[in-house]
């Protein structure tokens, strides 16, 4: 197997391989990386360039970058005959890529991850327990084979259709993402630079603001369509909110909190 | 003193006091909680009504309740000759009654607490390195005493005047929770009812939507004005967002974000 991009999910699951004596091909374009990865264990053999040399003894190719990479990456390595996967946030991009260069293919998600990045932040127990979501595949056969592969290192696997991962992911993660980014905007606009007042809730709900700014970037782009509808959702029920607070009616504002608190 | 409402707050204001060997009167609606709180030292005496006689060795009050409770105590313990303080996550409000019966008073906001409630949730360490905001006084007498209190008990004291209390809260506190409510709802709107795929983000926003309902009830109508602002100022921000996610302009959408990641 070779797993293109040595961040905190590649190398995660590079490492978790690994772990279980499994031969893992790494490839990352920075030296110190690939370095760093060979000696720690995390793969048995690193490249800092994508290359015939480097994928001919894989038979699964794993994209672990920046979804704004894809097209270049898949570009490469046409004619790699053996299965394609990803672990990026949005999935229909990948699997619309991959069918235009004639891949077998089958796109992954795991739900795991932190706000931090790079191999720094790598951990080999870090999909253990928890949901890796399959979407978007070839045939019968890839779809298999890169689930199995997620069930090793201890996810529980689902299956969704693209759209419907992508408008799920935009609910649960990019809305919160880019509510985080517009709350400190706010915040900030408001004049209120005293950090050390800043409560828990605002430490909360900022906390992911510091996640990698390139990846926001091609997320949200890659998945305008869904977040952009998430959003619109989102502010028309804060404003309904907002109405009750307006009308200071406490009967309908603790109404408005229940049904909310019901929910979660 | 005397402590009304042993909830998390005024449990733990009450136990770290005690802990000081202070004598600490404290009143509670629910007969259990003030024979907890006696059992365990978290108080010295405790009433379940608000009496003369639950008053008379006290001269200070700490109101510790949900602030729509407030007008009724305090018309209740009216002619009260110490100083009456608060707790309340909006300030303007308690000042207004205060001057209205003619007490001397100083409110104070320990921004400190969790999301969960009662004095099962108490701690005497809780304030201990946390800010509290002393806002609105009558005199400069009742400001200082009450200051003292919460530096005795660990905490940085700052001073700001009710509105700009109530200003700044409502964007570091009040529309973090508004959101929270509202993003739950907004999820549940998509049919988004899968739990287990619920990432860290959607986890971090929604955590403080466990709070007390009637307690946010009377905050968001107590602080009806600023809150709204808030809102609005947020919903242009996502708005502005928004618009950039639409447009699938990366290099745009890249430079909000690191627009809000430099302002954290």
């Amino acid at each position: 197997m070779c797993i293109i991009g040595l961040g905190q999910i590649g190398g995660s699951l590079a490492w978790a391989l690994s772990e279980k004596k499994n031969r893992v091909i790494g490839i990352s374009r920075r030296k110190e990386t690939v370095e760093k990865a060979e000696k720690m264990g995390i793969i048995s053999k690193g490249f800092t360039e994508i290359t015939r040399e480097a994928l001919k003894e894989s038979d699964i190719v794993i994209l672990s970058t920046h979804l704004g990479l894809y097209n270049e990456i898949l570009k490469k390595i046409r004619g790699f005959e053996g299965v394609v996967s990803d672990v990026g946030s949005v999935k229909s991009e990948f699997a619309k890529i991959c069918k235009k260069y004639g891949f077998r293919f089958a796109g992954a998600h795991p739900i795991a991850g932190t706000e931090k990045s790079g191999l720094e932040s790598a951990d080999p127990k870090l999909f253990e327990n928890k949901i890796c979501i399959i979407s978007g595949w070839s045939d019968e056969t890839s779809k298999r084979k890169i689930s199995q592969i997620w069930k090793y290192v201890g996810s529980k696997v689902m299956y969704l259709e693209p759209g419907e991962h992508d408008e799920l992911l935009a609910f649960i993660s990019h809305l919160p993402h880019a509510i985080a980014f517009s709350v400190v905007q706010a915040s900030f606009k408001a004049r209120m630079k005293n950090k050390e007042v800043m409560g828990g809730s605002f430490k909360d709900i900022t906390r992911v603001a510091v996640s990698p700014a390139e990846m926001w970037a091609d997320i949200f782009a890659e998945n305008s369509k869904f977040v952009s509808k998430a959003i619109n959702i989102f502010i028309s029920e804060i404003k309904k909110l907002q109405k009750l607070i307006m009308s200071k009616d406490k009967e309908k504002i603790l109404q408005y909190i229940l049904e909310s608190k019901e929910k979660i």
